[in-house]
């Protein structure tokens, strides 16, 4: 079974990368769907690092503010939501429910001498779930203004300090205003970012 | 516009990572397809790190075969078509064409004293890629199996020697044999993964 081609436009074709947002909000029920979406994409041993802080409040935005690089503060700042997307270096401490039928997971990331693959694997699996954040929020009728260009320090102190959590990217989401999306970018031929052995 | 029922339980709900595969081959058309719709995924910059080398000849896996977690070998082995998912650590060498407009975008990544930020960059954006490639492999009616457990310095030295590509994760590809996916693992609920503020 293929994906109908408005299916494959709505998730890729047609996606763009917003800059510019109309006054509609989302709800706390869009947020829950992205959720219920997004969590079924796979990630190694079901580790499911990703964390997510939906800031829909000015309040919560205003914290975000100082963070932002300038060409950001506008069209984030303007979303009626910005989804702050991070990843749990602590994931492991969960396996034992997430993996449930092997009991010797937590292991395989826990300890000391394990933090520089553990944090890959959070990095990695945290960032494989944030671009299934992406499509959900298109499938369920959300536009996307995702953002690497921030100070992940200044995140972490203001939004996940004395937890294991460390931002990752910021995905704003809303309805997004077509007027002020880009020109599409060039992207790499197949025969540049991909090979046949 | 939202993505129907159908579309949501194909890319989503009902997407489960395959452990076993039919004897059905995967064509280059279907390879160029899933290329064609990946690449429309968001990156920074549109710096589009990602480099996958499909392998499907019988010659090709056995190279990646000692590379390879004995639990994985079977399923990569047997899989029509097994795509290393890798970053181009020298991504932004492109970024004069992928991003026109500013020419020295490049300059913002270039250099041995921005080496980390740059794989850093080069890492989230390259997986986040390969997972736009698990959703478009969805999307054009092919199962996924993605596998993170292997040696990756080794798939470096055998397949991306004397490039800045590095390994970062495997998916194989074709058509599941739904007899041996194994039981659905359980999910974190919205307020385990989430918050709002």
């Amino acid at each position: 079974m293929e994906l109908d081609s408005a299916g494959k436009d709505l998730l890729f074709r047609n996606a763009r990368s917003q800059n510019g947002w109309h006054d509609k909000p989302v709800s706390e029920a869009q947020l829950r769907q992205i959720y219920d979406l997004m969590k079924w994409g796979p990630t190694s041993a079901n580790c499911s690092p990703a964390r997510i802080l939906f800031l829909i409040t000015r309040a919560a935005k205003e914290r975000l503010r100082p963070a932002l690089l300038s060409a950001n503060i506008d069209k984030t700042m303007s979303a009626p939501a910005v989804a702050l997307i991070g990843y749990d270096l602590k994931f492991y401490d969960l396996l034992p429910r997430l993996f449930p039928h092997n009991q010797s997971a937590r292991s395989w990331w826990a300890g000391e001498e394990k933090a520089e693959t553990a944090a890959a694997t959070a990095f990695r699996n945290g960032t494989r779930q944030g671009a299934y954040f992406i499509r959900a929020a298109r499938a369920v009728g959300l536009d996307c203004g995702p953002m690497s260009g921030f100070d992940n320090a200044r995140v972490d102190a203001e939004f996940f300090s004395g937890t294991g959590v460390r931002s990752n990217f910021l995905c704003a989401i809303g309805h997004g205003d077509s007027a002020k999306v880009f020109g599409r970018l060039p992207r790499l031929p197949f025969e540049e970012a991909c090979g046949i052995l």
